[in-house]
């Protein structure tokens, strides 16, 4: 019964529903009647665009230990008051404090020309004046790992690798192993820095896509960016001549020390258990090129929004509604990891989780690891949600989305609620991640969806099979694939690799 | 006759030629089949590309007066010898050399962030520590030409117009006149400084156009720079909250002297009459943000592959080709206007001319401006041209494209080879004018038409008008529409009004 493998139609769900055995966990059918109510409300409220609309332009960038980030948490405590939840704080999150000041890079020989570039985070500044160096390229992560030292030593390493366009986002796994772990393979060889092509699927945007390196020991790093599509290919034109090319890059960045932000949290009281909490949630830091709208003022809106909703009711929901906007998630789910270290104990409370991380498409697919005993009522979640274009994948794990990935590493029960990524590695992590981007439509979806789910979760009779150390198969496993099938989940350049693709590496 | 009213066939146009009576241009039935061939090779030929990816990759950007000016000559001298041309030559241009060193914008409250900005040519730089004002908005450029200098004084003045997008691009006569008009007249308002919302088409890329105002005297010019679309409606989200609204414009920038660069020119030889000339070419200079692909290489290599393909004939045509890459057209014609003053006393030698200057897209429509006993010739052209998609409409005169105009103006016959400008203006004067916003395939389609075109232009019997102060009328009606109607064809602000959208003010 674990995983169901056959194909739920509505009408096999209600059965399931009706005949679910009396230990089972179900929704009574008056929550699953408001449940739709929120659905339809939420597909014609506007409160998370404004939300995102008001993250995005009132505080725009707000990287991680920047000036913004205290801006930030500001807005997001004056914003659930506004919104009316009932408790609203914070929970400090430590974490080493990278900056960018300035970036450049050149081709020096044979054709002298400037380059879009981005350094990446926990990149080692280069030397005053900058490094220069000859480039070695390498069409693949694997061709790097398999290449001797020798021919590395001193140089420049490229990766050209061209990420894969997907709804399911899977082109993400190698895109961003790419950038992570490329960059540490690269300073284990000896290189004197690291260029990959962006990890991103726009080919034709000059613009170049950050994140963050495997580099956690600051000794280690060494100077690492990412070439915007349109540079990699006039890059690889230039080494098709033959010729040695010579590059400069002038990164004036690094870890200059430590910070403290915060997890800021909101609570919808639960009227019954209010020890006992549904946790959704996005994360509030962004990355600085773009005002952070698809990554991820809308999660965060989509959590918040989907609070309010359930705020708005006659009455408060038997448990209660906790919405996490996290702290630094960008350079390794420092907030996720926090959160998860903070809370391990009370992993029991924790009815069910997910966070929203993937940008501001509609969810298309549903997944969830929870008991056996709870799969009905995750039934009765999907029939909720099927008329807003979610399937239910019973044989897939769910995963939490990316901080909260850590709390379902502890044993919380997960979904995971997938978003259409097709569009959405054009944008992340750039310049290009603004407003725009946000169809309204398709966000209040997601907050249909969010809405629906949670409020059914909080009303269920029983839970969801939440418990120190459950589900630690199915979730090292995922952890595990993430990001390039070998590393380890408790290494953060994984976590790095696990947004978004969490729920697709147990195929 | 002059102007033809009806839609001529292919059909017609046969009979139109086998008619033509005896004091009327004709092109010989031999040199109509020989530009058939060379039309039908031409669709086959990867030699324009080739040549853009060569200026792109090899020299890059190539501002004028820029370092890279010198490497972009000595690049299209090499090419031309390459190519086999006959005589290759230069030919000095002087104009005020502006440089840009460094950009950047903010908006310092009531929200503060960083803004994607680029400066406007002819700008003036910000005093040391930048310009620190409020922001006063218009929507259009008649809202600015009507406001009252005393809301604008010491002030930065926006303007939000959005331009259109278009086959004709008829978008860009009110887009660049926003840009070169625009700040003009903000200046004489009193204001401290001037922003638009850049004058392109990509709705959604954070990406500035940049060009040229119409600041000529350095003394009274003001800073002056380009949002990207994305920031221009960040900009006005801020502004909607009605808040006085700071912004700090820091543009490292401004006019520094004189430059003497030069108009490269290859000839294939004229066998019967090599001081006859078939005018083609495009310009050699580009903005500094891209590599200048769509503008000009691909203009470049669509005249000097046309050149090319006629020169690989068993014999040289009876008149000469000439192939022109113009110094600075970006910030206002130098090239062009440099050659029309040095060649105006040969203007009856120049049969027929056009400069390409509208990207790689496929060339649909054609008109000319000759002498109405020249109609028939145009007619045999137009009727070789037809299968490559090329309409031709009698109605319209010819403006002999960007630099060209300038010699069309002294008198010179002139074609307009309209490409599709759908596309052209999402990359327009930005980082994104890259060599892969060029397709090989529509790029060959223009090699074809130039080069048809030509060979039957230097093969005619007789001459298509061009005489000293000929067509006047529509050439000057066509400058004068260009920017916005109003401002006068001498000024440079028309020129860069002008580029792209000549042959569209007749309408």
């Amino acid at each position: 019964m674990r995983h169901l493998h056959l194909t739920l139609s509505a009408a096999s769900l209600l059965l399931a529903s009706s005949i679910a055995c009396a230990a089972g966990t179900t929704i009574p059918d008056t929550a699953v009647k408001t449940a739709e109510q929120i659905r339809n409300k939420a597909m014609h409220d506007d409160t998370a665009y404004r939300i995102a609309a008001s993250l995005t332009t009132e505080v725009g960038p707000r990287m991680a230990g920047s000036e913004a980030d205290q801006r930030a948490r500001d807005w997001a405590l004056a914003k659930f008051k506004a919104l009316g939840f009932d408790k609203v704080y914070t929970e400090p999150v430590t974490y080493p404090l990278w900056v960018r000041r300035s970036e450049h890079g050149v081709i020096v020989a044979p054709f002298p020309q400037p380059l879009v570039l981005t350094a990446l985070g926990y990149s080692a500044g280069t030397p005053q004046g900058g490094l220069t160096a000859q480039v070695v390229k390498f069409d693949t992560l694997d061709e790097l790992k398999a290449a001797a030292p020798a021919g590395i030593e001193g140089k420049i390493v490229y990766v050209g690798y061209r990420m894969e366009r997907a709804k399911d986002s899977h082109g993400y796994r190698m895109g961003s192993a790419v950038r992570t772990a490329g960059a540490v393979i690269a300073q284990s060889k000896g290189a004197a820095g690291y260029l990959l092509r962006s990890a991103g699927t726009d080919a034709h945007q000059r613009i170049a896509h950050t994140g963050v390196t495997g580099f956690r020991d600051p000794a280690k790093a060494i100077p690492a960016a990412a070439l915007s599509n349109p540079d990699a290919d006039q890059l690889e034109r230039v080494l098709a001549y033959g010729k040695p090319v010579t590059l400069k890059l002038d990164l004036d960045c690094g870890v200059v020390g430590e910070y403290t932000g915060a997890n800021v949290i909101g609570e919808i009281a639960g009227r019954k258990h209010p020890d006992q909490v549904v946790a959704i949630g996005g994360h509030l830091d962004s990355w600085d090129p773009g005002t952070g709208a698809i990554d991820d003022a809308a999660g965060v809106a989509i959590a918040m929004a989907a609070g309010k909703l359930i705020g708005d009711l006659p009455q408060r929901p038997d448990r209660t509604i906790r919405v996490i906007a996290f702290a630094n998630e960008e350079m390794g789910l420092w907030g996720g990891r926090a959160y998860a270290e903070k809370h391990a104990g009370e992993v029991a409370k924790f009815q069910l989780g997910v966070e929203s991380d993937l940008g501001a498409g509609p969810i298309w697919r549903m997944s969830a690891s929870v008991k056996p005993e709870a799969r009905d009522a995750i039934a009765q979640i999907a029939a909720v949600l099927e008329p807003l274009g979610v399937a239910y994948d019973a044989k897939r794990p769910g995963g939490g989305g990316s901080d909260l990935s850590q709390m379902h590493g502890k044993g919380m029960a997960a979904l995971s609620l997938n978003q259409d990524g097709t569009k959405y590695f054009d944008w992340h992590h750039t310049a290009n991640d603004t407003l725009d981007k946000i169809d309204p439509k398709e966000l209040a979806q997601n907050v249909a969806v969010y809405a629906a789910f949670s409020y059914m979760a909080a009303q269920a009779d029983g839970d969801f099979g939440s418990a120190p150390g459950a589900f630690a198969d199915d979730g090292e496993r995922k952890r595990g694939e993430a990001a390039d099938g070998k590393v380890r989940s408790d290494q953060p350049q994984v976590d790095a690799g696990l947004k978004g693709v969490q729920t697709s590496a147990a195929k």
